[in-house]
Order: C-alpha cells, then sequence, then structure tokens
C-alpha cells in the first residue's frame, strides 16, 4: 500500500467534519477558519524515539503522547484546542503500528476536540512532529511574563510521577503491575493535558507554563520572562499515593522538581483568587510557594530554610 | 551554551517584530492575529538527511530548501506566507552549522515576509520539520479538486532542472562549475517557491499543485481529487538551456515527469486566460496539456501519440 493510501486508511477518522476546517488532508495545505475576535495559539513539538520514547513502546502511547505534549502547551495558554497537522517519520511503514498510532492519536484528540487537518509522512528514523493550533480570545491568554511579586505559584495534578515511573523502567513494561505502578505508567505513557484547567484560569492566573521538561527548570523560563524570584517549599510539592509509597526519600525532590514528563499546569495567582480558581477546576490546585521580588528561585524546606539543591530542567541537547 | 540561548542567538533575527505576531519565540504557544475575513492555510513537511537532503550539504542550502518546500505549498494555494515554526532534530548543536542554517533559512524568510515564531530543538537524527501558515481571502483559494475539462495544463518555469542536478551528483558539490552546473544546483539546493504567481493565479486558474515529487505523481493526484483526466504534450514540457545541453535525450522525460524537487506551479485554467495569466506572472507559464473529461493521465508525442512509459512520482515510502 502506498503511503497516500495508508494516510487515507488509518488517519481519516482523525479528521472529523467540522465547521471550522474549509478543506483537510489532501491539498497542499488545509484551509481553516480561525474564529473571528480570536487569536490563534501555535506550538511544535518533536518526538525523537530513543529519546522521548522507546523505540519498542506501544504505538497507542506513543501516538497519545504525541498530540499530548502539544495540547499541554495551548493549556499553558488558557487555548481551545482546534487543529493539527502530523508530520510522521517512519523506518518502515506497518500498517499494524500505524493503525494502533492513529488509535492513540484518536483517543486524545476526539475529546480535546482537535481536528486533524494535514501531514506530512517520509521515511528515516522515528520520530513525531505535531504541531497544534489552537484558538483564544483577544487579549485572553495566559502568558509567562506576566507574574507578580506576592503571587501565589500553584501547580495542578501531582508531581514526579512520570520521573519516577521512568526510573521504575515502567514505560515499556507490558506486564500488569500493581496498582500503583500502573497508575505511575500511566502518569507517564498517557499523561493527561490540562486543557479545561488553563481555561478555567483566565482570567484568573497571571501567568502559566506547562511543566514538560521539570519544574525547576520550567519555573525558571517563568520567573525570568517575567522578572521575578520565587520561594518554593518543597514540603507541598503535590505527590500521589502511588508516588508516596513508591518514590525513595533521597530521590522524591529530584522526581518532582527535576524530573520531566509532568505536563501539569503551573500558574502565578493572586492570593485572594487562589480558592476560586480551586473551585473552578476539575483537578486539584495546590499552592507550593510565592513569587519574590527578588529574583532566583529558592527551594525551602519545611521550616522555611533554603535548602542547597542544585536542580536542573531538561536539557534538550545533554 | 544550552538549548535556549544557542535559539536565542541564532533564531531571533528570523523574528521580526510584526503586528499580526502578538507573542513569538519563548512561550508555551506563540500568539497570532489572523486578519479578518481571510482563512488560514497550513502546511507541514519535514526533510531527513540521507532522503531528502546529504547531511554533508551546506547548512545555508538546508535551511533555505527546508523552508521553500513548505513556501511552495503556500504557493499552490494562492495564500499569503505569514509565519512558521521550526523543529529542528540535531545530532549534536554546532555553532557554525546553526550560523549557517540560519542564515539560509533567514535568505528565504525575509523576502518571503514570512516570520519565525516558535519552534522546538532536540537531539536526534538531522532532520527538519516547518509548518508554515499564510492567509488567503475568503473562498480564493486554489485548490487540486476544481480542474474542468478544456483546462489548459500549465506549468511556471522548467521542469527537470533538479533531478538532473541529482543525477549529475551536483548537490553536495563545492567546487565552482561552469555556469550550467552552476544553474542547476542552483535549481536543486535552493528552489524558488512561487508565491507571486500563486497569488496572481488566483480568480484566473481552475486548479492548482505544486510540483515536488515530479509532474507525473503530482499531476495524478490533481486529476484524481478533480475527477478528471489529462493529456500532456511531452514535446513542451518547458525545458532550461542547461537541461537543453546536459540531459541526455533518452533520460529527458524522466527527470521532467518522474523526477521530483521543481517546486514549480501545476494549473488548469480555462484557455482564454492563458494569455492573461501569462502577463501577470513573473516567471514563464507553458502550456503542457488539456484536462480530459476521461480519466488518466496521457504522455503524448510531438505527433500526438500517446507514448508507452511508466512514469510515477517520488513514493515517500519507497
Amino acid at each position: 500500500m502506498d503511503e497516500f493510501a495508508l494516510i487515507r486508511k488509518h488517519f481519516h477518522s482523525l479528521a472529523p467534519g467540522s465547521a471550522d476546517v474549509l478543506l483537510g488532508i489532501g491539498d497542499d495545505c488545509a484551509l481553516l477558519l480561525p474564529p473571528a475576535g480570536e487569536e490563534l495559539a501555535v506550538t511544535t513539538d518533536t518526538l525523537v524515539a530513543g529519546r522521548h520514547f522507546d523505540a519498542q513502546a506501544r504505538p497507542q502511547d506513543i501516538g497519545w503522547k504525541s498530540l499530548a505534549v502539544s495540547l499541554s502547551d495551548l493549556a499553558a495558554m488558557g487555548a481551545r484546542p482546534r487543529w493539527f497537522v502530523l508530520a510522521l517519520t517512519l523506518e518502515q511503514p506497518e500498517e499494524a503500528w500505524l493503525a494502533a498510532f492513529a488509535q492513540g492519536l484518536k483517543a486524545l484528540a476526539g475529546p480535546s476536540g482537535i481536528a486533524l487537518v494535514g501531514g506530512d509522512t517520509t521515511r528515516g528514523p522515528l520520530s513525531i512532529t505535531i504541531t497544534a493550533m489552537g484558538t483564544v480570545p483577544s487579549g485572553k491568554a495566559l502568558r509567562r511574563s506576566c507574574a507578580k511579586p506576592g503571587d501565589a505559584v500553584c501547580v495542578t495534578g501531582t508531581l514526579g510521577d512520570a520521573a519516577l515511573a521512568l526510573s521504575l523502567g515502567l514505560a515499556t513494561q507490558c506486564a500488569r503491575f500493581d496498582a500503583d505502578r500502573e497508575f505511575l505508567k500511566l502518569r507517564l505513557n498517557r499523561p493527561t493535558p490540562r486543557l479545561a484547567a488553563g481555561h478555567a484560569l483566565r482570567g484568573l492566573a497571571h501567568a502559566a507554563i506547562d511543566l514538560s521538561d521539570g519544574l525547576a527548570g520550567d519555573l525558571q523560563h517563568l520567573l525570568e520572562e517575567s522578572w521575578v524570584g520565587a520561594d518554593v517549599w518543597t514540603e507541598r510539592l503535590p505527590t500521589s499515593e502511588a508516588f508516596r509509597r513508591l518514590a525513595a526519600a533521597d530521590a522524591r525532590l529530584a522526581y518532582q522538581a527535576a524530573g520531566g514528563d509532568d505536563y501539569e499546569l503551573c500558574v502565578c495567582i493572586p492570593p485572594d483568587r487562589v480558592e476560586q480558581a480551586r473551585r473552578k477546576l476539575d483537578v486539584p490546585l495546590t499552592e507550593i510557594g510565592r513569587i519574590t521580588r527578588e529574583p532566583g528561585l529558592r527551594w525551602l524546606d519545611a521550616a522555611g530554610r533554603p535548602l542547597v539543591v542544585e536542580l536542573r530542567g531538561y536539557n534538550h541537547f545533554l
């Protein structure tokens, strides 16, 4: 089966008819209708086999995660997902692999309301680049650059689950695990982009970023873009029960602050709005620190004393 | 230098301030302002080292061509280029390579009026995915699917130059050649997306496609999408002087009809509008055939007799 037949067969079901898609897969370009009065939010991410995922991982999981990382960026802007294009590089076009990959993509794309509108397939070392587009009412997007001194630093969900799962070697294991390990594996392979939370935080939060490379690195970017600093109370970093049971005490902070792949949101929000935000969200929101006028990111222990630790985000070139 | 510093240093000059870019490189998403009353045209393309270009090719040329293939898709829709995002996967971040790559990108992006608004860099086998976005007034885009029986089939520029250059091994040669070989090498390494031509053909042409995988394959796609056929007069395929002097007679048709990388436009246009179109274009337009009600693509010789040839477009999976 040639390239075009393969695409038609496996990917067309990811392209439901929609009034904002004037022309989808199959022409030189897709033609899309951005809603009047909205801004277009665009993000692109590449996942490379052997780096972002194991080539032996389940193709369903690879499909899901490829889209999840981009949706998480849309979530961090408070944007509504609309369209994506898929650039897929494969060593060998295997039907079973493609079918499962498309199934994983669809499992996330469908409920997220995002339609596949175009793509490119080519032969080479396995990698996936997704460019996702969303829209957000003019002037309402959440940015990294508007955190204010005194803001509460909050995160959605729990931190460190994916990093722990990776260190436990759960990513590509097919065996059924106990409930804790199954939970952690899902957190690594099938992260949930916090789309509803990002949407709900528009108008409440001053700034937001998604946590893909670890809190230490990502929050640092937000602080630099906003020209502020932060104190973070390490004891308050939210943990799942599975994490509490399985993470070695001396590695917890590294998983939670320097590990990547959480795909939670980190938001800066005036303290008097935290409660209101919490009520609007479909996921727990935990206050983990405060934005300070003094630059830098400081990690504090339970007694409020600075910890001497070196925590770094994921560097894509190391 | 870390990833972020490298990007800032080499790619920020590709992101000029522009009223339609509300937020460029550096946040979770770019925020863009699509003009009211226009549709958004989006295309994505991956170039893989060893497949679409030689890893030893000049990085300036790789940069230029990575963008040219996407701009050519925008040209085929008659869209005005606006924004692009760059997903760059590198074995090793070498400053000299990145600087030259960015220079090649900029040499084409600047005059094309397209701004870099975001990207992703990651480590892995060298490949480049660009997603380009343009806009086109509502209902005015050129599509593949609207060719009508009786339309003249026309192409811009000349065909076969890039395929001949590739077969002569000119892609990565640094030596200066004679003028013919220099011309062919430029046609391969620095194709010119026919943006002005695509724009000018709006309202004149019924259908258009860009020639990236060879006339035989690309025209075939257009015919299938339009539910029509075509007769093509092989003697009329436009040739450059360099091509005429250097292409072996028995290989000409293969270079011109089955070779890829032309990045010319193939358009279907009512015969009585061809002259008007020709006057509006900044590049020669040659009538090479006719759209027929009868399906299929037939290659005719100088006497109008069908040639028995098998010509196929580039298959990305072979």
